[in-house]
């Protein structure tokens, strides 16, 4: 706790432990949502509905990917960024792997007037040139990893000058080098509470649109690697749930490349390969199980976030997990964009993937059925990965 | 004409030629504008006001980037492919260069169940692989022009089998095939009246935004290579103007590898280098002639719209050219980005550009302004620009 107390947010460990039900929204982060694009549109997926000849089944989704980084992340990164300048910290830091939390960190800080040191796997740094040309344009320091900024990076690089990184060495160094500069502080963009609750805005929101709408959702479906995106759409009906004010399912998509909800134990397991974090109780599939590439790199992730996994162990949530060669995400992806006209990212079409398949079984079975599907982000920065899985 | 009404839409040509104050947009279109996320956000840029230490003048920005494929050319497409739908047409062609409009128009055949051919001057073909991939994934068929789809392309490729093509090669192939297939229909992505007439829809929805914001812009500002992003915004405003119901003044922001605004003839000339098009009267620096390249390449064009043309001549639209190595220009955008946080397009960055020297130049004169600029569409394909201009 006294490393966690100097390296972190302070009022984010706060909320971290927080049994309050409500956390207000400070008036400046609302402002600083609106800058963003805040709030987001739920559209109903017409034509979509359409295409699947579905009569009985409504779909909607909520668009995240209208986001100045192309992703969900940057609401819990501009709320991180208000609160470490509210504390006086001059400096964000992070690790990030796919680079989507990178980037939004990244906007987080220009906009607040910080400073952003990201420390990012050299495997991927050293080809997601365009995403990396992003996260320079918005101001960050960003250093593939393993570096030469702290001793862990000089150390393997020292064994192997041409380390690729992992991310486990990536939040090692993040560490050391917010420890070692008092004015920085590390910041995190998944699984943990406090990220869900700044999260839980997407929910919030899509609460009052579907009462606008004058329609209600019976399942919620969403992708998950460590579960910010699915917490953030999910938590809020979840709570209505417990409360018993509404009855709704909840549907996790994941890959079988990190199928943690599906085949993962509930039990306390690290968040990290270095075991830097403390034990979460979560589903995990080991934090040192090594996972196969797949191109929705942000649903990489040995566990699911404690909130979610309890969810999951009283059946509240339920998991389905696809084939790690992708094929019918993609597909997925190619019918929305030629539906629905809006081009999401490979993590976003795990999500599409299970709304589908859910509307045909419910139509097949006679079942009238509202589903809602979070659209965690936008693809054109990863029309590479369509090009290949889908031979253009 | 007997050519243009075998190979156009006959309600676009009907449209270019008609004397009527207003043209109602049809229910069905004003669904599909919704679809693409219409109506877009009027924002005001209260963060860059404030980097540039503005007291008296406020800036606004209009959102044009929220589009399906990143630029306001969907206005105008999903308008063309609706009244070609209607009249029995089943296939789109055009020809594209720099992408925008070859993707938009993809994009609304592919909403509207149509084929689209897009003919792609090869040069850009080459090397622009993520748009590629995009029109692909959108189902359209793409070639690089010259092609072997028509006569004229299979001529060039005898004389070179690589050949780069041009804009007017392209225009000539599209013309062609679209001639010879009964079926299909022409589509034009700029500076006709009718595309002038389908973008308006951006300046009709910020007059009323500025309304609800309870402010009126004295200056409105926007990027202009052919004018239909510049004319969207400008038109309604300067409509207003010339009935006398309000005083504005419109800027045009130029590169000076196509000042054709600023140093233009105001002569009848051809649209196209293969002087296909009719005459039509414009400020124009001759069909033939060649321009740099710039990243900016939706600017690059040699002759402005009529209709912005006539306001130029009449003294109501002024224009200015920025230097052609686009140093200011991407300076603008970073700074943009780094204070209000959205990656704009390199077109869009000249109409910042010129809203940020405006700015500081009326604040320097005491002189109370408010100022709208059109941020024709987003920064996300044009990463690669951003990283060679500012040395990322």
């Amino acid at each position: 706790m006294e490393f966690l107390g100097k390296t972190m947010v302070h009022e984010c460990l706060k909320q971290e432990m927080s049994a309050d039900p409500w956390i207000p929204i400070p008036e400046e982060i609302r402002e600083l949502y609106i800058q963003a694009g805040r709030p987001r549109p739920l559209y109903r997926a017409r034509r979509l509905e359409k295409y699947l000849k579905l009569k009985k089944v409504r779909l909607y989704y909520k668009r995240e990917d209208l986001s100045p980084t192309g992703s969900h992340k940057v609401n819990t990164a501009l709320a991180q960024a208000y609160y470490a300048a509210k504390e006086g910290k001059t400096a964000l830091v992070t690790e990030t792997g796919a680079g989507q939390w990178g980037s939004a960190l990244a906007y987080a800080a220009s906009i607040m007037g910080l400073k952003c040191v990201v420390f990012w796997v050299r495997a991927v740094y050293d080809w997601k040139t365009e995403r990396r040309t992003l996260i320079k344009l918005l101001g960050a320091e960003v250093h593939a990893s393993p570096s030469k900024e702290t001793n862990i990076g000089r150390t393997l690089l020292t064994q192997n000058s041409n380390h690729q990184g992992s991310l486990g060495i990536a939040v090692s160094e993040g560490l050391e080098y917010a420890e070692k500069h008092g004015d920085s502080v590390y910041c995190l963009g998944s699984v943990l509470n406090h990220v869900l609750i700044h999260q839980s805005v997407i929910g919030l929101e899509t609460i009052k649109q579907f009462e606008l709408a004058d329609d209600d959702p019976d399942l919620i479906v969403g992708c998950l690697g460590g579960g910010s995106n699915f917490g953030g759409l999910a938590l809020p009906f979840a709570g209505e749930v417990l409360q018993k004010k509404r009855e709704c399912e909840f549907l996790a998509s994941q890959s079988q490349a990190a199928p943690n909800l599906v085949e993962g134990e509930y039990r306390y397991d690290f968040g990290d390969v270095a075991e830097h974090t403390p034990l979460l109780k979560m589903y995990t599939l080991g934090h040192k199980t090594d996972m196969v590439p797949i191109k929705a790199d942000g649903l990489r992730y040995h566990a699911a976030a404690p909130l979610i996994s309890a969810l999951r162990h009283h059946n509240i949530v339920k998991a389905v997990a696809y084939p790690a060669d992708e094929k019918a995400i993609f597909e997925a992806a190619k019918i929305f964009l030629q539906t629905e006209g809006w081009l999401i990212a490979p993590e976003s079409s795990y999500a599409v993937r299970a709304g589908i398949d859910e509307a045909l079984k419910a139509e097949k079975a006679g079942q009238e059925k509202v589903i809602c599907m979070n659209i965690s982000g936008h693809g054109f920065l990863d029309l590479v990965a369509y090009k290949e899985k889908l031979g253009l």
